[in-house]
């Protein structure tokens, strides 16, 4: 029987994750039961949102299990296929692994059309991070024309979609980034009217509110922490506060704490509201639909931070605690074309 | 010319307020000039939020001045008229001052029908309280028949109204308030399902997990603190949170820490929203008519907690931050059958 790679969760991490947390294992290639396909790997997505899969805890989703691989959003070509509407040699994207090969339900998937695009697009700009941003910012914060809207980790893959469908809706646009290539992309390529660099910024308060004179009417939060500090002091009446990630504090090992904040929402009347993409799932062909309309007319630019290779798929999720990427995080799975 | 007394502000306060920040005045009694009315106040109301008025700072209003008048929601009788819509004789009620007498625009006045009820009621159930409650609960709460609402300083003039409401719409209500009397209040007059006495609770967080086994739908936040923080990990998916009141907070002279709680907005999609009730104010009369229906049928209760004489008006407003006041809190001014 052919064998095949994949990550296990060996260990849950105390604080930041480390290497010691994976285990890199040769498996069999697992057969498709009824109703699933066989999948290659082609591209494995990495995001914030794994290291709480990492944490022993109920959440929205369940944890992952100690010795068991884990999940990813993947791309891949199917190989074998038990299902009626998927076949051999189809491009899917949907619920795989840390893995070379996967046995996937094949309700898990969705087929993906190469002619549309770069087929790694399906995990970010026109995959789970292009419908959050579309969604959070659109259905949550409402932008209307002349808002102004600030979003954190604005040169992610989801920050940099909010950002520039705030922009295409008119709103005047602020990102925060930790580095100055970051910046740079924001304010030069995306159009952000200003971006901060909070690593170089001793004020953070006064460097939003210097950014934005008018205040703040969306703050699209993928942060937390002290940026979101330096935030919420100026969202003007009736703002609206999409919480989509916090990832200032998710390595924290004891409950971090802030500032008491809420007796601003009632000054303001803003509404602060939690978003997680899955709530849109029936939806997200609209998304991808305008987003996709959006690039082909040059009005939405995206980049993707590629690490090639199964076995750096650590060091591409350990980075996203770093900041290293800007756009999409992406791993390449074996050597293919695509 | 004819004297008045009236309460000036006579400093800030630092922290909790004391009486050295108020001074009782007699000044001349005032004249009404173009399209103001002459009138005596029969109550005053004093309010949690007017410890925000003292603070030199911008907030949904302005700061009260050193060395003015403060002002206050009032019940009174129009002794002159030198607007349209109002004559001598009328209740009324609307933003009057701390003090017997005030020239007030009668277009921030409106009349009070004493056949309706006891003229009171107008600073309270049938006023501005009472429409808080409807407002924040119904328009931002929105309970279903099933749900679980919790309210804090439930005891009070609005966490009262909220809660019966929230009985009346089919949901579980429990609430928290800060002595045995205001628990047997509610659950023996209100409805309550369950109550929380705080203040005789070693382990909150447990026991308002006890009291809510189905977790949290509508969590409506008039205290803010130590009690928000422990309701907080117990929302359920879609919850609800107008956030009315932070009154544990109001006297800070440091800016209060807490943990970070946005994290569980995102588990949860909670949303989490201010409420104003001037937000509102072109349809209170909806809330006051539903509101006095309740009260006729007996579906709705409520108490008055009056201090007698204008001279005892620090104390009554001191005694909101000790939690004196059971139901709402009223000064009674002056020597009246009403």
């Amino acid at each position: 029987m052919p064998a095949t790679k994949q990550w296990q969760l060996a260990s849950r991490p105390v604080g930041e994750p480390t290497h010691d947390n994976f285990e890199l294992v040769t498996v069999d290639r697992p057969e498709p039961g009824h109703g699933e396909v066989l999948v290659e790997t082609l591209y494995q997505s990495v995001d914030p949102y794994m290291r709480g899969r990492m944490r022993d805890a109920e959440s929205y989703a369940d944890p992952w299990n100690v010795g068991e691989p884990m999940k990813a959003g993947i791309v891949g070509e199917v190989l074998e296929s038990n299902a009626d509407d998927i076949a051999a040699g189809d491009i899917v994207t949907g619920d795989g692994l840390w893995a070379e090969h996967a046995a996937i339900d094949a309700d898990d998937l969705r087929t993906v059309d190469p002619e549309l695009g770069p087929v790694s697009t399906a995990l970010g700009v026109l995959g789970m991070p292009g419908a959050t941003a579309y969604f959070g910012l659109l259905e949550v914060g409402q932008p209307k024309p002349g808002d102004t809207v600030v979003v954190s980790a604005a040169a992610g893959a989801v920050g940099s979609v909010v950002g520039q469908l705030a922009r295409i809706n008119g709103a005047r646009v602020v990102g925060t980034a930790g580095s100055d290539e970051k910046i740079d992309w924001l304010t030069d390529d995306l159009g952000f009217d200003a971006a901060i660099n909070y690593k170089e910024t001793d004020d953070l308060g006064s460097a939003v509110a210097e950014a934005c004179p008018g205040g703040v009417d969306v703050y699209f939060d993928n942060v937390g922490g002290e940026i979101t500090d330096a935030v919420w002091p100026l969202l003007n009446e009736h703002a609206r506060v999409p919480v989509c990630g916090q990832i200032a504090l998710y390595n924290a090992t004891e409950l971090p704490t802030g500032p008491r904040k809420l007796t601003k929402l009632i000054e303001t009347r803003a509404r602060v509201e939690g978003i997680l993409v899955r709530d849109y799932v029936g939806r997200w062909g609209e998304a991808f639909e305008r987003l996709s309309r959006f690039i082909q007319n040059d009005e939405l630019h995206y980049r993707e931070n590629v690490v090639e290779g199964l076995e750096n798929a650590p060091d591409a999720f350990l980075g996203l605690f770093e900041g290293d990427n800007i756009g999409k995080q992406l791993v390449k799975v074996g050597d293919h074309e695509y």
